[in-house]
């Protein structure tokens, strides 16, 4: 009997039995073994209701009729050129050259001229000069004067000083948040103040880095604010369990809501920062996105506070600002360029910045470049100029027109609130949904807004965010939705959707 | 008494007096609140000798005599188009019209048809067709075409299925390498085998992520191949430390090293990592850059085992391969291209590496492109095909040259021994430092190479990597040169300083 056993089962135990053959699971076999952090970060703007997106997608490819509708609109990210936003002429000619820099053998040829005003070839042959070739790694700071240009650039925008030193560029927003909050979040006992609701860059980093979030509100019935009073109570009580807040994430305007922060709320902020020792990271890469107000950027108002009240300790107040190329009027998301200016960050730390940077090697060249190209564009007089400002002006008034007919398309929305945004690319509604749906959706073990997600999507074709993927108050439901898109047809169709299914679930 | 000194200091503690002026310091005041993790981690191919270089670098742009020589050869860097490489003519012929697609308006025009051949039209059509325009996002695994056709590649590579899925656009190796270990590395009891000498890549990641780094031994006299024996036990010691080892990480053809693994050799590592449950990295950049021996890939050697023995959970063993636009003869560094090829991997772990890969939210698509270049590069018949092979072919023979003649250099150089690299981009040569410059390297408290090489950049201007960076065995001293450099003025340069040095500091 024994004998018998042994046949069957010879090991003692199943881990001995994969061993005996040479086998044991690696960490990917399960999700227990991987990184948990990884497992909690959550990045709605590209999540489950993206995938299903895409999976519709490929289905009207292949001439599905399953669909009422023939294609999807990618109303959850704000990528201008895939709504067919055209990218500005200066900007790629100068991009083309530079990738094929043979063509400037033939500069003389009428052809060539034609094609190629002066000042193209004329930045073109600059950069190569600088860069040598778009092929060979720059510098990890990036480009010596590409990062000259930004200095001037910021000391223009803000009357305030700007070292290009004070300058990283990078591989557009992400990277050089990442860096930042490397440095700066190590663990559970480190925290950073963000925004609800977030673009969830911040909230993902911060899971991955194992840090604590703490939440502070922005007051959508004042213009999505940041509630002072609710954002010093949040730091208190953080702060009061033992956590060590280090940084503090301002987007400015904001994603989603679209918001300017005004001068006085800026330096609100600045002076709790110094108060409290956080290190500011302000997001604003849609600096170049406004239609009402103006932007004030951090960098400005610290400036002027260091100026206006000197030995005040304002000359230690570390502050981080983010740009991109793929926001503004130029909308070139795909060729990751951006750069961070900061101001106020002491040498060793500038040296652990670095070689953070050096790890990552170095940003795209064709991204700085565009760097380089948004911080200087043609001046009046040279040859560009006008088709360059004519380009750019046809884009932001095209995008405040968008705007504003969805902005007013929401008014025909049942239980939908909406203010009105200073700028960015996105609407955020409030949606009151009925209890039926968030009791289905409870059921289900979905959120109640992603639910309505996904009946739009399915009814539609339109891809929305849903806002508890970016951060609300309780029992309150958001969408958020870009106003990229061109024309009104999805519109009416989101609209009549949108109509179609408070109606269905009207309790 | 008591009033007088209340009158000189009225704070409890400086503490407390600068919070009077609402003022903490924050995090990045001081080294002691930075993430330890950054301070720990070191990079050393871009480190403080590159920081010197780039500053003499600058004082010859000044004019300095300062120093007698005219240039910095950054010869610490696999950097091609640094050194005056070309780009090959079709790729940025592609990626000059995708920048800047109106140039088709002239397809028809003799200038235009003189300059493109009809297949960079043809591709140009293609790519832009999948992407709409190198500005827009693409999605987050990379665009779906070029991804189905690295999987063709690899298939026809290695006579081996690979799948469209099983595939990861990235901004070059680097960005595959972050991916991989922050989901099997969170902390100090997860481990990773890690080749010495090494790329310090891979070592500055397992510092930024907290994890144990395993060193294994490649061993010199043995023409760089691992050292199983010391493998296996540097394994077993670790492990009966309580370490989970993840992960272990193959670089092939070898960098530093140049060494190519055998396919017997990569068999028995595989075997390894079954038994032991290891996720495989296998860095294969430098798999076109090879004069002697072959290359053989890990998926190639893995699925031969898979079909060799079935039944032997040869399917179970995950593995990661990375490639890049930026070695190989295109050496495009600075576009940022590359991918991982995996096999093996759960989908509940694929999802994981895309959702890592979304936070990145996409590589250049520019670089994207070049991926989709370099592994369907123009075929026999086509237009373009002969200037690109003469172009690759003309690299590939120029690189093999310096090669051999800085191997051959080195036989001139006192107490120098050099194993002949099968491939890749460097030397890795042996020096024997005297012990007087040992000693003044411990009274100054730096790596005794590392001193070596400051003394030879001072003195010719060549930027070289300290063996000391990448891992070395103890009392035994190395530099990292690569032989893109052209010409041999700097080399007799080099040869010269350093017989001089040895003469200087003779024991």
């Amino acid at each position: 009997m024994v004998w018998v056993v042994e046949m069957v089962c010879p090991f003692q135990s199943i881990h001995e039995m994969m061993n005996s053959n040479n086998y044991r699971p690696n960490a990917f076999a399960h999700i227990s073994t991987l990184n948990q952090q990884v497992i909690k970060a959550n990045y709605a703007v590209r999540g489950p209701l993206t995938v299903l997106a895409e999976k519709i997608q490929n289905d009207l490819l292949e001439d599905s009729n399953d669909y009422p509708f023939g294609d999807i609109i990618y109303a959850n990210i704000g990528n201008p050129q895939q709504f067919g936003q055209l990218p500005i002429t200066f900007n790629r000619q100068v991009l083309s050259i530079c990738q094929y820099p043979a063509l400037l053998d033939h500069a003389n040829e009428p052809w060539f001229k034609s094609i190629f005003p002066r000042d193209v070839v004329e930045r073109t042959e600059l950069l190569l000069k600088e860069t040598g070739s778009v092929g060979a790694y720059s510098a990890s700071q990036g480009i010596p004067i590409v990062r000259k240009h930004v200095a001037e650039f910021i000391q223009e925008r803000d009357n305030c000083a700007c070292h290009p030193d004070d300058i990283y560029l990078t591989s557009g927003a992400t990277q050089g948040a990442r860096i930042i909050m490397t440095l700066l979040i190590s663990g559970p006992s480190e925290g950073a103040m963000l925004p609800i609701p977030q673009y969830p860059l911040y909230g993902a980093l911060m899971d991955l880095f194992h840090g604590k979030s703490v939440s502070y509100y922005l007051s959508e019935k004042d213009d999505w604010n940041v509630d002072v009073k609710q954002f010093k109570q949040a730091y208190e009580e953080e702060s009061k369990k033992g956590t060590n807040i280090r940084l503090c994430v301002f987007i400015n305007p904001g994603n989603p809501t679209g918001a300017c922060m005004t001068e006085e709320s800026i330096e609100e902020m600045l002076r709790f920062a110094k108060a409290k020792g956080l290190v500011i990271i302000s997001d604003e890469v849609y600096q170049n996105n406004i239609f009402r107000k103006e932007f004030t950027s951090f960098r400005k108002v610290l400036c002027e506070l260091e100026r206006r009240e000197p030995n005040s300790n304002w000359d230690k107040v570390s502050l981080i600002c983010i740009n991109s190329v793929s926001k503004g009027q130029f909308g070139e998301c795909g060729q990751r360029g951006g750069y961070i200016d900061t101001m106020n960050i002491p040498p060793i730390t500038k040296d652990q910045i670095l070689k953070l940077a050096t790890i990552d090697i170095c940003p795209p060249v064709t991204g700085q470049l565009l760097v380089d190209l948004l911080v200087r564009p043609p001046r009046e007089g040279e040859p560009s100029y006008g088709l360059y400002s004519q380009e750019i002006e046809k884009i932001h008034r095209d995008m405040e027109k968008q705007c504003q007919f969805l902005y007013e398309a929401t008014k025909r929305m049942k239980f939908v609130t909406c203010q009105k945004p200073h700028g960015a690319m996105y609407l955020h509604p409030k949606i009151c949904l009925p209890k039926k749906l968030v009791r289905e959706a409870n059921e289900i073990n979905i959120e109640p807004d992603e639910l309505y997600c996904l009946r739009i999507l399915e009814r539609t074709g339109v891809c929305l965010v849903p806002g508890s993927g970016l951060g609300q108050r309780e029992n309150e439901y958001h969408v958020r939705i870009t106003f990229l898109a061109k024309g009104d047809e999805y519109v009416e169709r989101f609209i009549e959707a949108h109509n179609t299914i408070m109606d269905e679930y009207e309790d």
